[in-house]
């Protein structure tokens, strides 16, 4: 039973991996329909309960649609979870490069589009900041939220919620044992103040020096191998 | 029959978002080993194939593991899935915005870091373009990848493979039977000299001015209504 139950399990996640590498490699385009569930059985030498709990694993991951009654539609091309296996092979310094990069562009387009509520929010974030501390990952992910959901871009504000967490296990796997580098307070001060004023040049460096010292950090680990 | 499936379907689909939910809320950390699919199906009122479905399904979406024998343990707390239905609620401009952060980054740390073989496959990637013409979206596709992987940052060229992929599904929706807008060679051109000359402002200036026209054309669209 156990056995069996095994050898079932392997089967899903081959018809998986085969469905996902068609879908990736563009055999359907977005919006097409996939062959029915008996189709796919046949074409694939498996049972329909093996296909069935196939397409439901890809519905979740985002790449399938089931619509009632009506079939089975790709919804989309991009494999979200590749980029959660590229990022898990890549380095620390590779994901704070790509960190760098979001939230550059965030402080830019935050000093221009920050309105009232986004700068109180954001001297409120940075209060919290002094008073729990210079350790406080929770008040510091606040605050770099703050910074994104003030360029008012909801594409911008999904991604790097889900950077900021891979960023952190990442940082938490380097580290090891070490303690996390303090956070630079004045630093966050100065690109609120960047931001109110409207300057992005000065919210776009703000935000680099921010994130100097992780990075110093994570490349001397590197160093010391 | 079938509305005995149908009633399955939507309890496993209810298992994952609950487990889902549990992940990303931090209930266990990276690491952690969950409950057994015995406890779960208890805590949960369910069947164990039902857990052992949900857990397949988060498995694949990279938030578990299952190490034989062993159990099944929490791999990260970030889920792909939700940034993927973040950027298809977002506006193409937003997920544009998202582009040109990704790609002004790349082409500064590119001019940096390119070695000879990165120059040569970026002039032979320009030279592609001019004989493709200029609408030849996978030839643009290649040239922009070999921009993204003369960083030599492997998290950044997995995370720029999804977003053109996604920035391209986003652009064809938003333009409908409407024509892609054409591809500036001699800006691309301009890009590949700078990442040449090691100058990473000018490499900068030279994605932004890519990404230019694409940016107004939708723009004009979204004022168009």
């Amino acid at each position: 039973m156990a056995l069996k139950a095994a050898g079932r399990t392997s089967l899903v996640d081959s018809v998986v991996e085969q469905l996902r590498a068609q879908l990736t490699e563009g055999e359907w385009a977005v919006g097409d329909r996939i062959p029915t569930e008996h189709e796919l059985a046949e074409q694939l030498g498996v049972g329909r309960n093996t296909v069935r709990e196939a397409v439901r694993v890809l519905v979740h991951a985002g790449l399938l649609e089931s619509r009632q009654g009506n079939g089975t539609f790709v919804r989309s091309t991009a494999d979200p979870a590749a980029v959660l296996r590229g990022m898990r092979h890549a380095g620390a310094i590779d994901v704070l490069e790509l960190r760098v990069a979001l939230e550059a562009e965030a402080a830019r387009l935050a000093a221009v589009r920050r309105d009232t509520s986004d700068l109180l929010r954001l001297r409120a974030a940075v209060a919290t900041l002094r008073e729990e501390g210079d350790r406080d990952s929770d008040a510091d992910m606040a605050f770099h939220l703050a910074v994104v959901e003030a360029t008012h871009n909801a594409a911008f504000a999904e991604v790097y919620r889900f950077f900021s967490t891979q960023v952190h296990e990442v940082l938490v796997r380097a580290l090891g044992d070490r303690e996390m580098p303090p956070v630079d307070i004045d630093a966050h001060e100065a690109l609120v103040a960047a931001i109110e004023a409207g300057d992005p040049a000065g919210a776009e460096a703000g935000a680099r020096e921010l994130l100097r010292l992780p990075m110093e950090t994570v490349a001397a680990l590197d160093a010391a191998g």
